[in-house]
């Protein structure tokens, strides 16, 4: 389809880890109704069509900056190295705000700087503030950032292109993780960041498991209890239940049902998780 | 993107039918709005980055096994020969229900033991219990098998590996087919399986043309009177119609319009066919 | 994956402008609950496993022609030359209503005749009539030409055949563009093409920007008022607002909000655009 000559595996990579494997995986809130998602991968496609786009998300809710910060913390490591990871949940787009470009463990990501890349990036992560106008296309319309700069841009990252060819080093940025856990004098308490596709209640409360053995625990969430529990099955179908979830952190999920039509809860909601009394 | 050498194509085919063509389809209830189905085709890439995911659909009903089913056995065989068919609706996923790989007219199947296969494969297919633990991602979770265990076989059978290499043979499997129709005096009682998009209301049955000839026939389903056509325009807007559909079996529609809400009716709800009085 | 000879990129361009870069872009109403639109792509792969399939958008409203002329009007040029444009939103289907082939700048087009390429081409477009004969997978289905005529026509079209090659010439064909503006004394008169997923009110209304300059203007539309402005940060969260958007048309928003939810409009709403009064 392309020349070998042009292919992403023959651009030059970096000095420092990163070597593009032409991936490019996409995170935004534009939902998939429209072709806003479709027109930013034809952006890429013309930048290098030997670009591959991989769909993480796009129906992260509107302007929900930490549900896609959780969304991608726990999904990219699983790419192989050399994917370039864009994430544009972006209520800042037409202000000042700038654009980061980062590169950790030998993957690069693009994202606002936002408080999205915070709870993503090791404290190894390099990170640039992006050049915006000189990948801006022609024309960059100024509520469409994610076509008319975070594409090219990431196509860039994806041909080859090194991170830091692409801004300055910065330290100036919004570095802050999810929102810790209050330590009680019998457990936590956190909140809720999110409800999944199927209702759970996902917090960002991750524990050592040897703080939970050999006790009971009881997680409590809008006035009702949820046992904490290994498995769904563990509990009868229509009752609550608490565990640590498939990416490791508290959730709330109702058996064979949707905690967050049964909760009636929404984002930042409080959940703690106590020691149950005998 | 990837060395010549590490390209499905060149991977060592099986002795029987298999030849992977480094696709593979994937059919889940997980949805779009959170990361799971990207994240699962992170860890396939992870494995080969040769790898092509194509969506079959992520919509299928929480835990609707039938419906999952139904829309794999239309939809395989439009794939090449050398596909890879992962289907995750798997309300037993942290039990102990057995996961199956199978080889069906040169293509590869992987799901749960859970009769979503029963319906799709043929007689002529070889079917496997899936050597799980060898397959499972370390620290694998007892939540999201999809990941965990289902992504990295899949990603072993694209790159070539044979079916019958990733598990034992098994005919103790749930080879049950769709609920079949009831023979009526004058017809045939069936069911709905599913509403589609546009909600129209899918059933098994599949005839003969010849039974059909020569008479007029009408569905009843929910009290109401739906004449068999052979297409949409027969009937005026906001009509009920029954047709044989594009899958070749029974829906119930509603001209421009949408017959789940017109009829306000659920999977398993009774659909008759019989022969119109004249 | 697959052998080089039968790469798109070596299949024979045409002679006036159509060299295939293998990618297929596809916009339909079909959404991605059911496996439509996986099916349609595995019959392309099983005409040529080299195909690329970007999706557009699935999201079209039932049978909405206008919505979908407006996202692939705005999104075709986006894409590299040599791109195939699939559009089906068809609800002539089954029916004897034409399918157009066309080419324009290098893209190629297969659509139904129903309006849908009216707005999306330019004058110097070459079209032709498909010979939908020739295409039709045996046992065509007359309710899913997607799969069963439109998917084997694009599969020919991302392997390097040319428009030309799939029909004659027709001078006969749906040109009509979007709705065009009322000039008003003091304004012009639209109306609502659709909403996005955010609600925001898209309308076909474009201007040049000198017959703006120098004076302030007001958008109305169900009685309510909404003041143009270049970006949303001008008015205050809960307010409407006016802005010619992302494509260069008019669009009518609620900040941090949902208009189309507010305002209770449907498409076809009328919008007028004004000169305020000082």
């Amino acid at each position: 389809m392309t020349d070998e000559s042009a292919s992403p595996a023959l651009a030059p990579g970096s000095s420092l880890g990163w070597r593009s494997n032409g991936i490019v995986s996409l995170l935004t809130d534009f939902g998939l109704e429209d072709a806003y998602v479709g027109v930013m991968k034809g952006v890429m496609l013309s930048h290098n069509d030997g670009v591959r786009c991989v769909d993480l998300s796009h129906g992260v809710a509107p302007q929900a900056v930490l549900q896609a910060a959780w969304l991608l913390a726990h999904a990219w490591r699983r790419f192989p190295d050399g994917t370039t990871h864009l994430a544009v949940v972006d209520p800042g787009v037409g202000s000042g705000r700038r654009i980061l470009v980062a590169e950790d463990a030998g993957h690069a990501f693009l994202a606002p700087d936002n408080g999205l890349l915070g709870p993503v990036l090791s404290e190894d992560a390099r990170v640039f503030e992006l050049d915006a106008d000189r990948f801006a296309l022609p024309n960059a319309s100024r509520t469409f950032h994610g076509r008319d700069v975070f594409a090219p841009a990431a196509a860039a990252l994806a041909s080859g292109m090194a991170p830091e060819e692409l801004g300055e080093p910065t330290d100036d940025w919004l570095q802050a993780g999810f929102p810790g856990p209050e330590v009680l004098e019998d457990g936590w308490r956190t909140e809720v960041l999110f409800a999944d596709r199927f209702g759970n209640l996902i917090t960002p409360l991750t524990l050592p498991a040897r703080l939970l053995e050999g006790e009971d625990w009881c997680a409590r969430v809008a006035g009702r209890a949820a046992p904490l529990v290994g498995t769904y099955a563990e509990v009868e179908p229509g009752v609550l239940l608490a565990l640590f979830g498939s990416c490791g952190s508290l959730e709330v999920s109702l058996r064979d049902g949707d905690a967050r039509a049964e909760l009636a809860v929404q984002s930042g909601e409080v959940v703690t998780l106590r020691r149950m009394e005998r």
